[in-house]
């Protein structure tokens, strides 16, 4: 067993064939994905606005952890979308955190400051299985 | 300041508004979150086998977290998809890490047992910003 991994499982216990030594932890149960498309997707300054806005939402008292990003650069394969401008990805205890995050006002004032740069949002929650 | 939000933060450190005293850390910087839709959505047993397979990635040595999951109960909202069956997240410390994940003899397995339960994958891979 090695912590430097530092490995972190949802779900259910990883099967017994990971015998890597998986220093076994759990995310929050509940995340949440959304990807964000930009009506100027070649503006820097509209992609910096966005991922401001986004970050502001880290605040929000029942978000457990945030990773905001933009396309990595792995290889391109058919199945790989990588066509999106921004990705906000939010962990919550359960689907009442992000209940609570959907209402709250500082997610409603990311709306009002942000959404004209937008063109398309795909949101996607997966709950641990 | 108190550690019981237990919030992650990756990318940019959070906006000088997030004031809920969140405590910041990074997951990895990585992000590697594919979704499936079986042939048999309606197949438990199917679903069992894939989440199963999934399982074993975790124990791949460049991965730093996993959740694995299904479509939650959240509110149904246009911009929600909950159409798929399965989600995998990986996080990775670089593109470097999840390259070799792909490559990975455990990864290739994963495929060999499981592609047959699959008619769609979509991949998204996401760098911190």
């Amino acid at each position: 067993m090695t912590t430097s991994r530092r490995t972190f499982i949802a779900g259910a216990a990883v099967a017994a064939s990971a015998t890597a030594g998986a220093a076994v932890n759990s995310y929050p149960k509940l995340v949440h994905h959304v990807f964000f498309w930009l009506k100027n997707p070649g503006s820097k300054e509209d992609l910096a606005k966005l991922l401001a806005g986004l970050r502001t939402l880290a605040a929000i008292e029942s978000v457990r952890g945030a990773h905001f990003g933009v396309p990595a650069s792995t290889e391109k394969r058919d199945v790989v979308d990588n066509s999106y401008s921004a990705s906000e990805i939010l962990f919550f205890d359960d689907p009442a955190g992000q209940k609570t995050y959907q209402d709250h006002p500082i997610h409603k004032q990311f709306v009002a400051d942000c959404s004209h740069l937008w063109q398309r949002v795909v949101v996607y929650d997966a709950i641990a299985a």
